[in-house]
């Protein structure tokens, strides 16, 4: 067999295959996905199998039997299942119903109304994401991300080749965004700003105050402001969950959210896209239309998923929320707390909401680890604890750490966190 | 307001808003699902109150009583979603058992077995056609889609700016591939050859020996093949079904497929990636590395329907599929024979396979009917049928039908269609 790669060619006796991967798209595909598997491949199986391995990298606490979801919404999806009124492919924008409910959903928090023309189902945040970048990727165009971020942003965007610019969020300022930055950064063709709020990876939640600064700057730079508020309402600190929709009348806002986190159910696929536009500014420039020709390609979330929005919204009682938040506070606090015990680690601004956290690494006292990469490999070699590397979403010698995880779990992972550092420590 | 629009931007009041919908995005965007959405658009819906609107535009048969699903699958995906045990993201490639159960599947009717490491799980076969198509656009390349076809393909091809270039399937052959004009077409550039079997639209199914000769002339072109068999087993002609994948020892094959026809499920969004490859060269090539990538940045099929698979593959009883194949070989027959009543229809090819068959319009008898687009709005209008236009598919003056109906409701469109013909006849 000839082994030779000549360009695009691969020979093999007498054939030459003229396919080939795509090394632009590989290059595109940097994700928490990849980076976690990397991390699963790097656990030592023979360990597991004693001390069993405990995942702080995603915000997917499922496993926990403190984070089931609500039977409501189990029985909900069955029953719209067990109708076989929903075998059907969905209508583009997606049904009816589901629509009208998440539109009556968010309005409860808005001082308007949120119509059902203007909402969208996807098949989750990360189909959300997916489409409104696709949508705004003209060529030229450039869109504003936050450093550290969720890179599936800026996965999409490289495989779309819109162009990205990084603006900072402030450890310093409550991970705050540097809106002098971001001014610096626009030029006339940026087209929209991103914000995620609750913060990952941060884990901060924005005042009223900052959310109307970021609006006003949008509105001065004339663009789009993409909501991310798919951690919406995981609230463990004092700042209230205030959506970027409320400042709608200053400047369009395009709002992407899920069920995946506040029900805790990141497998069942059902997210939403909402033009928050009381002026009507997002049909005019077509960016209403573009998102609908975008669904009519794009595959949807199951029908009877989401059937089953309507009463998912409707009846969810408050007690399943609360008990989800205070596991979620208590483990934040034992997070805040234990890190400080922790000599090369540092944690600027105590969670305040969504799943996540940025812990800072000082890899100085440490005698054979260089960087925040090498800790999480090695963290998860010798203790079977999975960690965020900070470079993952944009912050080198930082780590993500999720909290929303059972107490016990946590305990335990954070002594093994403990004692890693202090095995690696240098010796004086 | 300043309604005037300049280039990127658009005025209103002092703001400059520099977003706008993506065109490139929305040329692209021609679909089934869009056209369908314009000729429903057009019902009478007066008219509908007292005779009901009858779809033949697509291969969702799902509101027809005698095309449920088998109530094994429902329970299957009850069953996984009541176990609590998979509500989590999914593995990238999909859950190990699922992929293990479609690879057991489609082994059936090969001569060598498939791996649980060559299937991917993927939300329906259209985000299948998304993620081989991503793969594959590389800068310059082109690949070979037939005409008429299924403009999914077109769509993610002019998305992903890879070069679409038509061959013929030709209505007096049985739809066969004019692999002479394949050919003819292929240069160093190609890259792949899409081959949809069981046919959409034509509804014909390939015999062996012409898969075989598709297969040699791809590997003479040292092309990928990839096979479209979302129809897979919807035979209801003499004609078997070979599957592609038969032939991945001359030339590398990849094999799109779902759960949405066979199963009548087509809102469950379950479909599958399988590379049948037996020489390894979709990993030498790298392609594996690619899909693998594209699917870490995309949203899966939700994991609890995932993992119902293998329950669903292995128990499905052969009486519930011999029950739908019966009823679409009668729909088939009736199709057929009713349309050599009408003067200005005909169909060359009587179908053999998938939902649909190509029906050829000669607008000549008709006074007022100017082409398929015309007829199709007209008969959505006047008799609330809904039919598939051709060029929606590649053929002007053809028509695509849907035969995955409800008999009695094929004779009242079949009836319909008569007196709409009729009615607009030229008068001698
Ligand atoms: C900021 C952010 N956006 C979007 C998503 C994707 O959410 P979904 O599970 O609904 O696809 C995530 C998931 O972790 C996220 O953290
Ligand atoms: C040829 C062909 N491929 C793919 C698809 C998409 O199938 P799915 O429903 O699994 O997304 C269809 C749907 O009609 C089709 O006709």
């Amino acid at each position: 067999m000839d082994m030779e790669k000549n360009g695009c060619s691969y020979y093999e006796n007498e054939i030459k295959w003229k396919f080939q991967g795509n090394k632009e798209l590989n290059a595109a595909c940097l994700s928490v996905r990849g980076i976690l598997n990397m991390l699963l491949d790097n656990l030592d199986k023979a360990k597991c199998k004693i001390t069993p391995s405990i995942m702080l990298g995603r915000g997917d606490p499922t496993e926990f039997p403190s984070f089931r979801t609500t039977p409501l919404a189990v029985d909900a999806v069955s029953d719209a299942l067990r109708s076989f009124k929903f075998n059907s492919y969905a209508p583009t924008a997606g049904v009816l119903q589901a629509r009208r409910a998440i539109a009556k959903y968010l309005s409860k928090d808005l001082s308007y109304e949120v119509l059902e023309d203007d909402v969208y189902l996807t098949a989750g945040c990360t189909q959300s994401i997916e489409i409104i970048i696709s949508v705004l990727a003209r060529p030229d165009a450039n869109i504003l991300l936050p450093r550290p971020g969720y890179p599936q942003y800026e996965a999409r965007a490289a495989y779309e080749k819109l162009e990205v610019r990084h603006f900072d969020l402030v450890p310093e300022n409550g991970w705050e965004v540097d809106l002098d930055s971001v001014e610096a950064l626009a030029d006339d063709n940026t087209v929209a700003i991103v914000i995620i709020n609750p913060s990952n990876p941060c884990g901060n939640v924005f005042t009223y105050q900052h959310l109307k600064k970021i609006a006003e700057t949008a509105r001065k730079l004339g663009i789009l402001v993409i909501a991310d508020e798919v951690y919406g309402h995981l609230v463990v600190g004092s700042n209230p969950f205030v959506p970027m929709g409320e400042f709608a009348s200053l400047v369009p806002v395009v709002t992407l959210g899920s069920l995946s986190k506040r029900w805790i159910v990141p497998g069942w696929r059902l997210g939403w896209i909402v033009t928050n536009d009381p002026n009507g500014l997002l049909r005019k420039t077509g960016i209403v239309e573009s998102i609908n020709n975008c669904l009519n390609i794009t595959s949807d979330t199951p029908t009877f998923i989401q059937a089953a929005v309507p009463e998912i919204l409707e009846k969810t009682n408050d007690e399943f929320f609360l008990s989800i938040i205070n596991i979620m506070r208590q483990a934040a606090d034992l997070l805040y707390e234990t890190v400080k015990e922790i000599p090369c680690l540092s944690c600027p601004h105590k969670p305040e909401g969504s799943m996540t956290v940025m812990v800072k690494l000082n890899p100085s006292p440490l005698e054979d680890i260089v960087d925040d990469v090498d800790f999480c490999i090695k963290l998860a070699k010798e203790e079977s604890v999975i960690i965020l590397p900070g470079v993952a979403v944009g912050l080198k010698n930082w780590m993500r750490i999720t909290f929303a995880v059972e107490l016990v779990s946590l305990e335990d992972a954070l002594g093994r966190l403990k004692a890693f550092c202090q095995r690696h420590a240098k010796k004086q």
